[in-house]
């Protein structure tokens, strides 16, 4: 992994002078102390990484990574892998979800393509497609360990590109049929938990299907993960190209001492890969929210994160994290904007 | 009540139908069926309160009404009185939490003085004031049903002028010092709760002052709840002026066919008012988010509403309300602006 090693080794701890300096300026702030709640509490962790109290309000950007999965071959999902390059022009023409929640948060979008089955590269989406999806885990590790660390380079270098455009939080989101079934796989290796318990609906399977899931994670990881492979191995064996690549993009985001906001159950288990291959990168992670598949909340409590919202969200393409967006940039203004007592000669004597 | 009865009388349920079809509408879009959760019952429900699965993209204004409390001289509050018009003016200059807030979210901020102490008017807070504070209710009704009936007048006549300059979504907040324990009071002439059990902190009273506090609302019930008033006369004893004008901007709002998103404890009991009043304005109101005031749960099960944040905010004014309502705005933009299966050619082979 020699250059992400190296980024690897740039990771710095958040600032706790920023963090401490940003809350004395919330105290005195025209409100009771403590009285945003968590939005100050935002507010000061966004200060310990960005190193600096005093930060511009953010100008966001939602990363969405796109690929294909061998193990949809398996009958894991409600949908045909065909979707993943037909919802690849539908993003490209501007008609998916997350392109109208990224607007409505003022944050661009960026698509990139690091895997799908397309014929030809799908105009809007930037092609950088390692091979045509991954192989079927079932059988064969879903990526070679080159692979692995081309589609986590891959991730740091978007987000190198994507400050570079003047951009200073992130949202990740995936789009890619059958990548639950690789996160529940990831869920397992990376907490030990039983794959039943990790196994979820995806984009909407029925009971039957969904029991069939589990057994396919459960075979899925007694083949991969009896030699007890490190982090990479075990994102290699049995995540995606695009969840890759979004753990490159946490690492890349941190490394530049920008939040990063993660989506749902797929994009969690890769910001959960990341922090096993670079464990400061678990506090540049915002949770926007929790989704209703099981495995989620125990990915985030394995990251130490408290989900911004509770919406039964399970879409993916980053619609968790865009519909976040709003709620971080509130945060950042409480402290940028708002007067103090002595600015605006409000009695501060309950305190 | 003369002129609210007619406002009342006019009251509409939700249009069943144009929520079935803004349902329809959301199923063909390019998304597993129901998979954005909670923000396609949200696009659903407001269709309803529209009447229509075409409405516009929502135009929100805040209305903040501020007022004094006559309770507040019994020491339940971590503010001197004085707060409230200090707080007035911090708004009038744009220093204040809800300035920050509803700007961000785009939402045009409205503030009317219903009864504050101040000497002479606020500037920048429209002056409507029915008396210098409300009589301290531990002794007296707060107000008179006449001067109640005024506030809730104000109210709705506040709705109208905002629906007047072109806006279609209200949230409402409130200023006031005391006004926890008024809503207290309430909460527990609404509900049969206990005072102990809805008597919070407010902006940050220690334990003794607590249970001061709700040992001057168990004072009031008791002195004011034995006849067994009618809703209007229950607002008149044991509320104050700035909540009456917010339970009128609910039946206004509900009666303009506007959901109307509403903030902490105080907003909520009289939203709870509004819909004792006018049971029909009930199926208007959206919440935005769960305080920790202890009695605000209590309220919002008494509402039928599930909030949409659980941020520990405690500081009123409105904040809630308009920190929630980007998510609103993206709830209408999903139903709006995203492509069908059939638009995108994406297979809904799924379902």
């Amino acid at each position: 992994m020699g250059r992400i090693d190296d980024v690897i080794a740039v990771l710095q701890p958040p600032c706790a002078a920023a963090a401490r300096e940003a809350g004395r300026r919330l105290d005195a702030k025209t409100k009771p102390r403590g009285s945003l709640g968590r939005l100050e509490e935002l507010a000061v962790a966004l200060a310990g990484m960005r190193g600096c109290a005093d930060f511009p309000v953010p100008r966001p950007a939602v990363v969405l990574m796109a690929s294909d999965h061998g193990v949809a071959r398996e009958g894991v999902s409600a949908y045909p892998q065909s979707v993943t390059v037909e919802m690849l022009s539908n993003l490209a023409r501007g008609g998916a979800a997350i392109n109208i929640i990224a607007r409505h948060a003022g944050a661009e979008l960026f698509v990139i393509d690091l895997g799908s089955l397309a014929e030809k590269p799908v105009e809007g989406a930037v092609d950088r497609r390692i091979a045509r999806g991954t192989a079927n885990f079932t059988t064969d590790p879903a990526m070679s360990e080159e692979q692995a660390v081309r589609a986590i380079e891959c991730g740091v270098d978007v987000a190198g590109d994507v400050v570079n455009r003047g951009h200073d939080l992130l949202a990740i989101g995936e789009l890619g049929i059958g990548n639950t079934t690789a996160a529940s796989a990831l869920a397992v290796a990376f907490t030990g938990a039983d794959p039943s318990s990790v196994t979820g609906r995806g984009c909407g399977i029925d009971p039957a299907t969904r029991t069939h899931k589990a057994n396919v994670v459960r075979r899925a990881c007694a083949l991969h993960l009896a030699d007890g492979p490190g982090p990479l191995a075990t994102l290699a064996r049995l995540g995606g190209f695009e969840l890759a690549a979004l753990a490159g993009v946490v690492i890349g985001g941190a490394a530049h001492r920008l939040p990063v906001v993660i989506d749902g159950f797929p994009a969690t288990a890769a910001a959960l890969a990341a922090v096993r291959l670079a464990p400061r990168a678990a506090k540049y992670l915002i949770a926007a929210h929790l989704s209703p598949e099981p495995g989620h909340r125990l990915l985030l409590d394995a990251l130490g994160l408290r989900p911004l919202l509770e919406f039964d969200l399970r879409l993916g393409e980053g619609t968790g994290a865009a519909l976040a967006l709003p709620i971080v940039g509130a945060a950042v203004k409480i402290l940028r904007e708002m007067a103090t007592f002595a600015e605006a000669g409000v009695s501060d004597a309950g305190r």
